[in-house]
Order: structure tokens, then sequence, then C-alpha cells
């Protein structure tokens, strides 16, 4: 299983999260949270990095339902969809989606079957349309 | 393998999410985000549910450790951290930090053995620690 649902698009990283944060709201996915990673990790440790975002995004209905057929998946969300430049480019940008089949693969659980597989297809569809 | 490094604490959820995050930070984690997942599926669905707040914590020499062996990390981090109501004692909490083993189990990359086991070492310090 590819953990990432993921593509590479022709706009800087600026960009490339406000064109994701459109797709994935056509799929009823909010952005709860937005990390900088790059800013956290140089003003924290003073590393160096690309350009690198990580949204956490949340579609309510999807997240209850997973929530009710399984409490402890709160570690697993909101669905993590990192926007990163692209080291060999910087006007693009890869933008990766974590594969909602990984709750299906670490908790064994069938009620998360179909929550995970309606998210799969919802992400498909946001990564898809970039 | 468990997907959770967890504990259940006497204290109601605004204590255990003050201890929790006192628990983290001993062990190098910043909270990078909070997410009152019962407040927001309330607001968006009006759904139900006992108090349940998402935590993202991150240690960022750890997380660089991690960035730098696996890219795409990114999409498990920052290390989320569930602190939830006991819904037949309000009076406790729930704690689950998420099992960084998972990381080595979804990702075939040997560089990143010694990273989740150190992140390992310290979330079970943090949690054995309430």
């Amino acid at each position: 299983m590819e953990i990432a649902i993921a593509t590479t698009i022709d706009a800087p990283l600026d960009d490339a999260i406000a064109k994701t944060r459109e797709a994935l709201a056509a799929q009823g996915f909010g952005v709860l949270t937005e990390i900088d990673m790059a800013a956290t990790l140089k003003a924290k440790i003073g590393a160096e990095m690309e350009g690198y975002v990580i949204l956490g995004a949340c579609n309510p209905p999807l997240a209850h339902s997973a929530v009710t057929a399984e409490r402890q998946i709160g570690l697993l969300l909101p669905c993590n969809v990192v926007v990163r430049s692209d080291v060999d480019n910087p006007q693009r940008s890869i933008v990766e989606a974590m594969n909602p089949q990984l709750m299906v693969t670490v908790v064994d659980n069938p009620d998360l079957v179909a929550v995970a597989d309606s998210a799969t297809e919802k992400l498909t569809a946001a990564i898809e349309s970039l």
C-alpha cells in the first residue's frame, strides 16, 4: 500500500496550498490545522529545508463515521495533506494526501472499511483535480 | 501492533489536557495543534459525542530526523495524542498517543527505525508519567 495519494503541480508553494485547500473544500474537507513544518524546524532547531506545510483536512460526516466505528481513530485524524516545494524546481510543488486505506491496514475493524473507501475516493478526486 | 500508547487517568477532560501537555513537554514535545473534535462535529453536523480533543505533538529533533529519512513522513506528523472523556465516568479521561512504530509498519524505510524507536520511548515515558 502506498501511504500517499500524490501529485506534482506547476505552482510554487503558496499557490499550491491555495489550490489544495480549494480542491479539498470541493470534496467536503475543511482544513482544521496548517503547520508550517519548515518554519517550525527552522525556529526550534535551526534546520533548513524546502517549503513544507502539513494541512489537517477533515470531512465532518466521514470523521464522525470513523470515530463512531473506532474511538481510537482520532490518532489518524484529521487526514494530513502535505504540500511541499519540489527541491529541484521551486516553481513546482508536491501534494500528498494520507491514503485513508492506512486506517484499515493498522486497525482491525471491519466497520472502518466503508468510511476509508469513501475518504479514499474523495481525496483521490481532490488530488486528481489539481 | 497496538496503534495507541494509552492510559486512563483520574482527571476530567480539561485537567487531563493540561497534564498531558506537561507530560509531553517534559519529553521535548511541543503541541503545535489542538483540535476539539467534539466541538467541531457538533458545529458542523450537529453530532454529539463525549469530550474529545486531538493534540498534535512535535519533538523538533525527532521530526527533523523523520523527514530527513523519509520526506513523505509528514503524512504521519505531528504525532497525535487523543485526550477524551471516559463515557462511563467524566471524572476520568483516556489519553492515547499514536504509536510511532506505526510509521515503520506502513513505510518500508530502515532509516525510520531509530527515530521511531526514540519517539516510542519518549511518548511511552510521557504517557506512563500521567
